[in-house]
């Protein structure tokens, strides 16, 4: 087994970790096309914060390279490219095919592909093996063999891979077994071994797509709570002391899995001549969110009989998700949109988002601290920085006591803050 | 406190077991209009199940009525009538409303009316109060006061009120404070103090609208997983190796609580101009799941070259609920009216069913153990005695290899079930 030479394709949030934890037992090749990336890594540094410099050390059998002749003698490739979705919401699956073209131009005889990309259910076998097929000249389930794992990966909570339940499974049972023995080699935490490719696909869309739900679920209870004059986080307080109450808590999803999976699945479920509707209106509250946030503070403001482009606004954290420095599918880009229609001044602060990342987004916004009184506060993004907020600091912020706290993430318990502001939360 | 003197309004699922336990502590008096039921409870029977004889012997200060005089002496009274939905889906307040009429001609100065009903928010203050201010002539928050306490009774599972967390609030906080004592004579839980009414009220129908949409966005997955061809308990399986993998199951989601909630929480959003999308679409998937099994089930008869007229398919469980002789809202129902609109010959049994309960849906159908060889099995409650059938057991009450099985609850893993027969399951 040990003698395997693998091949991580794509080294963002998934092929890194994956790449670093097989290096540790198995010859590794970390590979990207993107020359930048594999610089930055073969200098042991990782912009996007969630491997740390020790794990490259530890990873002694790791190379990287953007050379795809250095592929040539790698007999196991994993492939972990991202599969967003285009604008329009279908899957965009340019990544995929591209990779799996380069493998399938250096595809031997047995050789084994394991795709790590969230597909929707059958697309590995319907549309990816086609293509390592097409560029090999080999036959599937003959000449080579093909297995899927979903990563579940949870950027910026720390936990590390090989703590997390692994689902595995392959083109035929010797195939699943291989994978799975590859797998228990890095995986401390328990190996499952699916009945098939199709359903461990359809397991980890499911999974996203429930979490998405859950926070559409509770973000449609705000936007009620919020009409009839109760606080939503009032209301979850309460429930909560039910022993099967869910705690979820309303807010903005954003991001490249939670955000972008379901689509995979109600894409393939509306091939299927069904068109989803429990999904779909989750993703639709979900989606509205950023603008819903921005729209409640431009009431608010015009209530305050404030001339919006006079006011100024600051937005604490612009990043998906909290500790992390991804800004993809995040709904604060939505929330600055909508204020900026409005041609509000805006002061955005984040202590870990990429200014590059971000100005790609709005050229002429400056990411800096807060420096001048604001009619109001978003805190969009519970970064630790944020969670040491208190009355002092927040005052120190504001104009004055008709100043507006929005407490997207319902961070504050201050009664200090709720009482003296208007304060609002999701 | 212990010198009060309690009337539990209602005696049903939720009334009776509360009258139990504050008759242990309180001089308690448990009224009902229906006198059949007074009876039978004088005489320590209880037709529901839930509560055992033994409470009723340590129940020592409680006495049941159904003469609206013995309400005079009466100073706190618990309201738990039934709030069931109409045919329209919209909330039938009728029994609230009459509950409010028969307290509010007996309410004296001082007086407290506690609300358990399962209502939308805002309900009793905006609807209630009124009645029992009309009939009594006494001024709301002055000369009598009003709590809610929502309660959570989930029949057929064995729990103990006393051992619930209890949400409880009042019309001002001296009496949210009394209201809080009063139910701490009797739970041992955790009581909750919720800031005021209509969070109470908010908190319970929350409670049911998110097991409703978790179950609904599992049914989900069952109709699409069905069109992929892959089996939805084998996706949920690899599922629920993720740490924070919601283990719903999909299933026929009936009864008098999470079929109905949830519509009177869509009732008020609608009045407050916003129209529900998540939580309607997940009661609208649920709503149909009993008609899609018959559908299902039809197909596959006819798939079989069965003429359906001549068809006799047995139905294992009626009720909304495993070990719960509830029919109301059953989606079982529901199948065998679509399964009698195609003719087919049906043999339901159903151990713990009111025989006379289901003859008031189906006049001409008996309630009886399956005694001839059938051509589909259909297993709808998971009962405790439907738990032990087997393969022997299954294979004796079908005709052939032909037969279908439908396991709609996910009970059987014997894979001589699923591989003989025609095998399907949600």
């Amino acid at each position: 087994m040990l003698d395997n030479k693998i091949a991580i394709i794509g080294l963002g949030y998934v092929g890194l970790p994956l790449a670093l934890a097989f290096g540790e037992k198995f010859k590794t090749l970390g590979f990207d096309i993107n020359r930048k990336r594999i610089k930055e890594l073969q200098n042991k540094n990782n912009s996007n914060l969630l491997s740390k410099k020790k794990s490259f050390y530890k990873s002694k059998k790791l190379k990287f390279s953007s050379n795809k002749k250095d592929l040539k003698n790698i007999n196991i490739f994993i492939i972990t490219v991202p599969t967003p979705i285009k604008n329009n919401k279908e899957p965009d699956l340019s990544y995929l095919y591209s990779a799996s073209k380069i493998v399938g131009n250096c595809l031997k005889k047995n050789d084994l592909v394991i795709y790590e990309s969230t597909v929707y259910p059958g697309l590995t076998e319907e549309k990816c093996v086609p293509f390592l097929e097409k560029f090999s000249g080999l036959k599937f389930n003959a000449d080579f063999f093909v297995g899927y794992s979903p990563e579940r990966i949870s950027p910026g909570d720390g936990k590390d891979i090989k703590n997390i339940n692994k689902v595995v499974s392959g083109s035929n049972p010797k195939t699943a077994k291989f994978v799975y023995d590859l797998y228990k080699k890095i995986i401390k935490a328990k190996v499952y071994k699916a009945i098939s490719i199709k359903v461990a696909e359809a397991s980890k869309v499911i999974e996203n797509a429930q979490r998405d739900i859950n926070i559409s679920f509770i973000n449609e209870i705000s936007l009620i709570c919020s009409r009839i004059g109760i606080s939503t986080s009032d209301v979850l307080e309460a429930a909560n002391t039910k022993w099967n109450f869910l705690n979820f808590k309303p807010g903005l999803v954003g991001g490249h899995c939670i955000s972008v999976d379901p689509y995979y699945l109600t894409y393939k479920a509306k091939k299927l001549k069904y068109s989803p509707k429990v999904i779909l209106s989750g993703r639709n509250i979900n989606d509205q969110m950023g603008h819903y946030v921005a729209r409640v503070l431009l009431k608010k403001l015009k209530k305050n009989n404030l001339k919006l482009s006079k006011c100024l606004v600051g937005i604490l954290g612009v990043t998906f998700k909290e500790n992390c420095n991804d800004l993809r599918g995040s709904k604060v880009l939505d929330i600055i949109k909508t204020l900026k229609k409005f041609k509000i001044k805006l002061n955005v602060y984040d202590p870990v988002v990429s200014k590059k990342d971000f100005n790609k987004h709005y050229p002429k916004l400056k990411i800096k601290k807060i420096n001048k009184k604001l009619d109001a506060l978003i805190v969009a993004v519970s970064h630790k920085e944020f969670l040491k907020l208190n009355y002092t600091k927040i005052n120190n912020m504001l104009k004055n006591e008709n100043s507006i706290v929005m407490d997207v993430k319902s961070i504050f318990n201050d009664k200090r803050i709720k009482n003296k502001f208007d304060y609002w939360s999701l």
